[in-house]
């Protein structure tokens, strides 16, 4: 994800700093190559950081962290951060702005939800398969001029981007996220298997209808059944395909359970909303998430 | 199941005709082997029969197949019907009873509730781990003679059994059934462990009152919340147990997904009662059963 949207950035001349982990003497050394279905491209120098400390301040920070690393941020994000920065979560779930809020009360921040399939194929290569859209929208008082700034920089780069309501969006993203995401891992198949099988299909469907409910409950407003409905049908449209989860199940990573189940239903619970779909699911993902953290 | 039941009818002297299946050749070659808990025995001369046809009419036939071979009764029980035969299916689920008076208006029949550990573990062995209590509960207009004059021969022959009302009893035994039936197969699992995470815990335990308020709502009385307890409590205490499904499923046998989660989940709806937790497990046990039905 940031090796896609810094690498679109990078190429149109925008200053980009990478922070890597594994891939840092690679990518320090090769430079960064991404094979997309728009046009691929290679980046043969850029600035590649192997610790946020040795980073210089930024504007903009894109965070394409899994949630699951989430307690890091506290420590990794002050060295990058000035009076105005922005950061964008380009992550999955319902709460991680409000979590990053309590601990920097005056960041301003955004969450990314980005439409996208890609994969990191190996060292600094990023396959960009299809899609690739990012919706940003400001959370709380995060100033929106530099919001609007961001967003028109991403399109000027050649990506999709638009500015949307934070609430409506991230529940919004959670309609398909929190069916598709969790039964895959539990039945170990793929998107197309699921809907293939009238039973789950209509599972499905009905797990959108409490995320949907949910929402409403929360007093978020734009999400209709007419929106699952359409969910289902992109979702009939696309290749098979496994959602994050499932390649975190598959690669033994840990599962991203509390932001995409834990979290959006504790906050419907006090709403007096219940999700009892999903709270199963939950409880599936939390037995599988112990049993192979025990191996 | 009928191994055991049979086996310790005849050892006492009653008449029993067995029919069989694969086990044909061997039981008549050289009887049943009963491995006991309460004490093993051996019965060199059964009557052994392979099929329905040729068998003599009976004054009790208990069923012992799974319910997913239940249209074959049609055909397999006419010739050993007399006027007064009683038939107790001793099987899995809610319904079963109702389809058979469906198809013999007439017929005296019983639920058969057993509560027993055991398993066919060759030709003509039979496995009894432990408990092996059965309760017999009339259905409709069953003769309630017969069927006390069934659980009398059944004590005498050192069965612990009793006489029970149907309702109850075949809800009751949902109760556990639901839960720990689907769970141990989608989880791939067993009653321990989903009893020692505490997410799946505390989902058995919501799928338990699931159970009791779909049988509250069809005006079931005598099951409470207290009775969930006792159940949790019961299979915490028990050996780590595989349920029968579990079993077909692991052997590639095809599920009781009917009787044991469509036709209750069913009933509930007509009386207005959702069961979610349990048509989600439901929905999940058909996907299962159609991947591996293709394979």
């Amino acid at each position: 994800m940031g090796g896609y949207y810094g690498g679109m950035l990078a190429r149109k001349g925008h200053e980009v700093h990478f922070l890597l982990n594994s891939d840092y003497d690679f990518v320090a050394a090769n430079g960064l190559q991404v094979d997309s279905c728009n046009g691929s491209f290679r980046l043969p120098h850029v600035n590649a950081w192997r610790s946020a400390a040795d980073m210089p301040q930024c504007d903009v920070v894109l965070v394409c962290l899994k949630t699951t690393l989430n307690r890091a941020l506290a420590t990794m994000l002050p060295p990058l951060l000035h009076e105005h920065t922005l950061v964008v979560l380009i992550q999955n779930g319902i709460g991680p702005e409000y979590d990053l809020q309590a601990i920097f009360p005056h960041l301003n921040i955004a969450a990314g939800l980005a439409f996208i399939c890609s994969a990191k194929i190996g060292p600094g290569h990023i396959d960009h398969q299809c899609y690739g859209n990012i919706n940003i929208a400001p959370y709380g008082n995060a100033d929106k001029a530099i919001v609007r700034q961001v967003v028109d920089d991403l399109k000027a780069s050649g990506v999709g981007a638009a500015l949307t309501g934070y609430d409506e969006a991230r529940w919004k993203k959670a309609v398909w996220n929190m069916p598709f995401n969790g039964m895959t891992v539990v039945l170990d198949t793929r998107t197309d298997r699921l809907l293939a099988c009238p039973s789950t299909l209509q599972l499905v469907r009905g797990q959108m209808s409490e995320v949907i409910g949910a929402a409403r409950a929360l007093g978020v407003e734009g999400i209709d059944e007419a929106f699952a409905d359409k969910m289902i049908r992109n979702t009939l449209a696309m290749k098979p395909y496994s959602p994050s989860m499932k390649l975190d199940y598959d690669n033994r990573r840990p599962m991203e359970i509390y932001y995409l189940y834990t979290r959006p239903i504790a906050e419907a619970r006090r709403a007096g909303f219940d999700m009892p779909r999903l709270s199963m699911l939950e409880a599936e993902l939390k037995f599988i998430q112990e049993r192979y953290a025990d191996k």
